[in-house]
């Protein structure tokens, strides 16, 4: 498929990389792609300026921090992308008070921000819950474990699940949480993912479900 | 050990049975012993009133709805109960508005509450994040899962994983996550929870946790 990541920072361009080496045809949106020319010269991966970004894309994945990613979306043309599958991966993170808390209110997530603001794209969130080396590479953990979808659109939903297998999700850890009001929990889940990364002592970790 | 469990709800049954089973001697703690009579004479345990229930507990148990649970333990005398372990399983879950809320903010929780309501006792949260049946059986489960662990008190903690290996958690998937504050987490948790229930169409099951 062709992919646009908008975001440049190092989770936009983990999974750019990712998706790129399954195959699929990735480019990168960023406000400053100048300072990215040796990433994409490595990479084989086109750097652009946000203006334009989608016009040939199947999907756009949201990379940018929760906090800015209606405005980085705006900038890429997300108003202009007709109903374009929106692969949300984003988490509200806000560190402008010392330890990190969500931006966002108990009945609120960035998922359904992003989906309001752009009724007409179809928002899937998903992958917001691990780090970004697991999500295009769920296979370096030692079991299959859980990716959480949710999104009002079934097609963009289906899409996406396509994605998440075809870089090494397993089908039956694939959770389809419902609408996209689910983002709300698995944006939340992020203080706990926070707590345990910091007793774990690493971020290379997921959770798996387990059923009786 | 001496186990009190304060709230005769199907959570409160369900443990002290599972406690029982496993060898401790357990008494439950109820504003109406008399409508578990048939209960209590079938499974040998004791059905107090509230009243002097922790007389002779070495641990008591929270298994009262996270509304009513500073009430109920200040009813069953925790005030006077000194340093006594509480192991708290509950969860501030609201239904007055129909779909389940937590009645805490985003920065509270109960056990912190309950903490702060009895500053000498010292409490454990854990439990919380998974249905009655498999919190004193989780073998019932197809693949060991994770048990967290929160508290302000390393002795108690302690103790209580002392319990929960008693009753089949295993011990690397018990999961220390610090100090009380992080019942936040693992309170909020419950709502991934709800969701993860209603698609799954089922309350038996739990998440594991994973490495690399």
């Amino acid at each position: 498929m062709d992919i646009t990541v908008v975001g440049s920072g190092i989770v936009g361009r983990t999974v750019a990389q990712g998706f790129t080496s399954h195959g699929h045809r990735v480019t990168l949106s960023s406000r400053s792609p100048e300072g990215h020319s040796e990433w994409s010269a490595e990479t084989g991966i086109t750097v652009h300026l946000p203006h334009g970004a989608l016009r040939d894309a199947d999907v756009v994945i949201n990379a940018t921090p929760g906090q800015a990613s209606i405005e980085a979306l705006t900038g890429a043309g997300l108003g202009e992308a007709g109903s374009i599958v929106v692969l949300d991966l984003s988490n509200p993170l806000d560190f402008s008070t010392g330890a990190p808390r969500l931006s966002t209110g108990v009945d609120e997530s960035v998922g359904e921000a992003i989906q309001a603001a752009f009724p007409v794209a179809r928002v899937v969130k998903t992958l917001n819950t691990v780090n970004a080396g697991i999500m295009t590479n769920p296979g370096s953990l030692s079991e299959p474990t859980a990716q959480f979808v949710c999104g009002n659109d079934e097609a963009a939903k289906e899409t996406v699940v396509g994605l998440l297998t075809g870089v090494g999700w397993e089908a039956d850890q694939i959770i389809d949480l419902g609408d996209l009001t689910a983002a709300r929990q698995i944006e939340r889940y992020l203080m706990l993912w926070l707590r345990l990364m910091g007793v774990l002592g690493t971020a290379e970790f997921n959770i798996r479900l387990v059923r009786s």
